[in-house]
């Protein structure tokens, strides 16, 4: 097998971790010595044991003179563990095979001259569209401070969420309610917006998967005015519940709902809504790279509006609503085509009766 | 091969007629001798010579004691053309398979009789489902009088067709609008309502692929408020423009329209708006089977709403418009998910940098 064989290998492992690893990146391992593959690893749900010490106990003695596919930079600090480009050196590994250098400043390339500097061989770049689509989440908190954000939209054939009395269970099908549930899973956190509370009460958890960590509930209301009878307060002691709310929210709501047991963050307000980019900013502060954002329609236009939708997960389901029908998406104020935020394709398939199609911002 | 190999060629040749066949239907026919094809044939342009004769020219004296494959019941009356039943008879073809009997009631099962009197052994339902897919609009015009119609839109990844400020040009790329010139090549005829006539200018002809025939162009037009300087008006007398008005559309109107080479057709008006199912009548009457509605989203709308819609072919481009933009179905008074019309995929697929979705009605 080649490199990029091995590669996608360890690449696929990585992606075993996404949704359970942060605020850690998801990385794979794999060892081969004499072409065959004697240790396997990836990050550990929490983030740790990271993935080469996996890979690195199962190969035991036959990792001396053996190759190591590491889907990103072995880390080069001291952290709760000992720096794993250290451990890769001290087992004898002769070569090292590197996707993507990781771009936070503890490593940023230290990870590899360490390598170097214990003798060991050095490649890099092999796979490395692959791992910077797997690790966007990751980059993004490193470089840009916030989490990568996938929007999921499940609508009618006319674009509409509900019918003009609400009525929104079942646009899609069993299928595709499923695939959410895995989507869900491989992020970090689920966000709504205050309205999908209290029109929908979602309880926002992964079902039916045998997942054994939820992903972080996020919930974005500037006025606090949720439901406390709701899902989201029964449970906020079993799976996290955080919620971002305005500035200027009524302290005896926000008394109400520590007492829940949700987190709570205070966001600026600019126009008269909470501020994306710095409720992102403090979702990324928290460690979370990758959210999963299901609506409604106000959240998701004004992420789309500044940008901040990495990924597009659209569902559509075969029926006809009409314009009365709710729109997935509130208004976003463009006037011209060319203003529109653009995705390029990245896969479209059936679910059960519906259309899934996943699409990658452009630019 | 078998006779569901050899049908499903006869099936394939048949859609080659497909919107250049009507009134007539799109057949196919194929005719074996020792298990080689000595004769293909399908419905020519016009919808004569039909494909029985086509194929039996070919087959020549090869055809005595062979097995002839056809799409539809060969006819049994004499019309401009004598019965292909018998003429298939008198050629000495043994064995005759057909995928579907024909409903017109001067068939109805007439042609498969005239063949088994004059000894030729009838297969019956061979390729059935495929031949009442591809048939839909024949069998639909003789059994209610009406074309089927299928509904394309084109929208952004929230349903809308265009910006607020209406422009719409373009949101699908130069596949998806390719394939769409593909599909009108496919119909009898192209339609659309009042508003995008205004709005768009549109020639609705079949551009770039080597069209020698054009869809007859269908404007409904309850008033006659279309501008008599536009694309449609100019071409009148090169493309078939046919126009349906309300009724009490003002005389003067409806002499200008005349004027441009129209052909002009009064239709009921019911609700203030004019009524489609009359208007299909009036289309059926005039032979149409297979109409391609481009919108705008009134007509799609009041197509939905009366179940008049048999396919949907839905594009859906990488780009979110949000509320202001312009909605791709209008109001449709639908307020229970329950009676909302539904569709059951048929087939997703990338076009360029767009997603096509095929749907056809459920029920």
């Amino acid at each position: 097998m080649t490199d990029a064989r091995f590669m996608s290998l360890a690449l696929a492992l990585g992606r075993r971790g996404l949704g359970a690893c942060w605020p850690n990146p998801a990385v794979g391992c794999v060892i081969v010595a004499g072409g065959r593959i004697v240790g396997r690893g990836w990050t550990r749900p929490g983030g740790r044991p990271h993935a080469e010490v996996v890979a690195l106990a199962q190969a035991g003695a036959a990792a001396r003179g053996a190759t190591a596919y590491v889907s990103l930079e072995p880390c080069a600090h001291h952290g709760k563990t000992p720096p794993c480009a250290d451990a890769l050196a001290a087992a004898g590994v002769a070569r090292v095979v590197v996707a993507l250098t990781d771009p936070d400043p503890r490593v940023n390339g230290q990870g590899l001259a360490r390598l170097r500097a214990g003798g060991v061989e050095v490649v890099e770049g092999i796979g490395a569209e692959a791992a910077r689509a797997d690790q966007a989440g990751f980059l993004l908190r490193v470089t840009e401070g916030r989490p990568m954000v996938t929007l999921k939209l499940a609508a009618s054939l006319d674009g509409r969420i509900a019918t003009a009395s609400g009525e929104s269970q079942w646009i899609t099908g069993p299928e595709a309610r499923r695939l959410v549930h895995a989507m869900r899973m491989r992020h970090d956190a689920v966000m709504v917006g205050a309205g999908t509370v209290r029109t929908d009460d979602p309880g926002l958890t992964v079902r039916g998967l045998g997942a054994r960590r939820q992903p972080v509930r996020v919930v974005l209301s500037r006025g606090l005015d949720l439901p406390l009878d709701g899902q989201l307060a029964r449970t906020a002691r079993e799976v996290p519940l955080w919620i971002l709310h305005g500035s200027r929210a009524a302290p005896e709501r926000i008394a109400a709902w520590q007492e829940t047991g949700a987190r709570l963050f205070a966001v600026p307000v600019s126009a008269g809504q909470l501020d994306i980019r710095a409720a992102l900013a403090i979702l990324g502060a928290q460690g979370l790279t990758r959210v999963f954002c299901e609506g409604g329609g106000s959240l998701a236009a004004a992420l789309l509006s500044e940008g901040l939708v990495d990924e597009f997960a659209g569902f559509t389901a075969g029926l006809a609503l009409g314009a009365e029908g709710r729109p997935s998406l509130a208004a976003m104020g463009i006037d011209r085509l060319g203003d529109a935020p653009r995705f390029a394709l990245v896969e479209t398939r059936a679910i059960g009766a519906d259309v899934m199609h996943l699409w990658r911002r452009q630019g």
